[in-house]
């Protein structure tokens, strides 16, 4: 069994989530999977950089970065301080787990690693939601074009299946409607606020237990759903839409008594992200504050839990209810995208064969 | 690309239900999956049996079907009239579709008609919960002895995703405990109740929609979601237990004042399943009637939805909401079984090649 040469782009919470993950379930993914692999480098603008062909000790950079050093020191060997163009260039991967931060207003770095990785052939997973929130269609073209695999399970509901859900599950079902909610901390403050707390304790609360952003604006504002409602509608309705085309209404408008008002009609407020495609042909994708009644389940969709609901042709909807933020729960995601490209790439030598 | 030979054993809602998903979708499935399929026969004690090697025209199987005539008119040529069993052995097929009715009590026919092909080489993809919810150790080691697929997604939540989701979506979690809502019937009743309706007059409205079997104890005590709480615990935690040991309680004892009680305390009364190790090994499988507080998302699964929720190793639970019964949706899970089969025996084809 040949090995899969792993390189690690984003070693922050989630990167650090997927190491773990796959130090904990080694011998387990080569049993039941045939998968193997080793870690040909780390590369972190903040944990250091480091390259080596013949293999990285996961676990001794799980522990190094987990007392704040730096990946850099002599406990390790190899080339140091690549940035991270240069090492994926550089570097004999397989397979890039990108997993740097999002950013919404120019995709970058992200982008650049994904398009860098997939140019030299090597396959893709990642956590970021900018590369494929603002560059759907380029980036999956450009996969295509190179006969590479660009998996992205996470940048959605964390690692609560749903693009895998769609790929492996739901095969031979047309998905006419998406509904869902996308966002961890507005929703925790929507949750708290049922319970009778105001907005601005409520955020306070939420940042102090690290559920919101010192700038939670990403959230409350709707960007960071609006960013996740954009890759569904484009990954499973193949909208083609851009992140600017969908409408966007945050929840800073909420009020205490707009909350009271709709528990006493037996109704919850919720930041619900919708796509579905009208009757001209036309895509209508928005995330905004909406009335739920009792009897919808997104309704009870309560606390950072989130939720995607599925209409599809073949049966009634189906939903899916999970985490959707978390280093473990992100890094599981990263996991599952590795194991699907795994697979993909036996698959294919089949077809070839 | 080589054709699937596919038999049908069973032609009721659910197999026509998988039929019609084949029919509609045959020139998608073949583009996107290089899925080809052929019809070798359709065997169905009340509506006839025909087997032909060349293909049967499965729209005029259906058509035929939908107009109350058997299949063994002049429209078809082939062997006309054999027995399930004798055709599984006769046919040249590479899938069996096996939706034949479910026996809680011998498993039978479904469970010979299973051994028949497996025996014969021949893949399983069956609806029957019986076989499973009995014989499920030695089906599955059959299975693996005669190195043929058994899959039966749709035995617990009809079509919705479960243990296609497991395999495929949850590769390298540990699924640490399970419950679920798995019978409609009785959820549909329980939530008919919280509107004031009594037990009697709401069964008599079940069975007026088709809900509610004319004899509806299967349900109502607990024997239906007992069997299907069996096969998680064998096919999830590998619990190796017998549909016997299921502590089984049904709802006939709930009455209106026990559901007004508990909405009074801002609870549900559900029918749950549930099933973990203990500390001892040993495993606790069980279905009751249960309290659960508002903020479990399970309270909120009303009406015929049907739930599974998975607590895992890897991150916070997972919750799966969809339908639990119905042609449509149990044919479109058969379909998802015979893509599955279909493409783990191009993957064994790469480990052989």
């Amino acid at each position: 069994l040949k090995e899969t040469r792993l390189l690690f782009v984003g070693f922050g919470t989630v990167g650090q989530g997927c190491a773990k993950h796959l130090v904990s379930t080694k011998e387990y993914l080569k049993m039941k999977y045939g998968f193997k692999f080793r870690v040909v480098g780390i590369v972190d603008t903040v944990k250091g950089s480091i390259l080596n062909d013949n293999g990285v000790d996961l676990s001794r950079a799980l522990s190094v970065v987990g007392k704040g050093k730096k990946l850099e020191g002599s406990e390790f060997r190899g080339k140091k301080g690549l940035p991270p163009i240069d090492a994926i260039k550089t570097s004999d991967a397989d397979t890039l787990i990108e997993a740097t931060w999002t950013n919404l207003k120019d995709a970058e770095p992200g982008t650049s690693h994904i398009i860098a990785a997939l140019k030299s052939r090597i396959d893709v997973a990642t956590s970021n939601k900018g590369p494929l929130a603002l560059n759907f269609t380029k980036l999956t073209r450009l996969a295509k074009s190179k006969k590479r695999h660009l998996k992205y399970e996470s940048t959605v509901m964390s690692g609560t299946p749903i693009f895998n859900l769609k790929d492996h599950c739901l095969r031979g079902a047309r998905i006419n409607k998406i509904r869902g909610i996308l966002n961890g901390t507005t929703n925790f403050i929507l949750t708290e606020m049922v319970n009778g707390k105001d907005y601005h304790s409520v955020l306070k609360d939420a940042q102090a237990r690290g559920y919101a952003e010192v700038d939670p604006t990403g959230d409350v504002e709707a960007r960071d759903p609006a960013a996740k409602i954009t890759i569904l509608s484009n990954a499973m309705l193949n909208a083609d839409i851009s992140y600017d085309e969908v409408q966007k209404e945050g929840i800073t408008k909420i009020t205490l008594n707009d909350i009271q008002q709709a528990v006493c009609e037996s109704k919850r407020i919720k930041l619900l992200a919708e796509a579905y495609r009208n009757q001209d042909g036309k895509y209508s994708v928005s995330v905004k504050p909406t009335l739920l009644p009792e009897n919808d389940l997104l309704a009870h969709v309560d606390g950072v839990m989130n939720a995607v609901q599925f209409s599809m042709n073949v049966q009634p909807d189906v939903t899916i209810v999970g985490p959707g933020a978390g280093g473990d729960s992100a890094g599981f995601g990263l996991l599952s995208d590795v194991l699907s490209i795994h697979e993909a790439n036996r698959l294919e030598k089949v077809k070839s064969a």
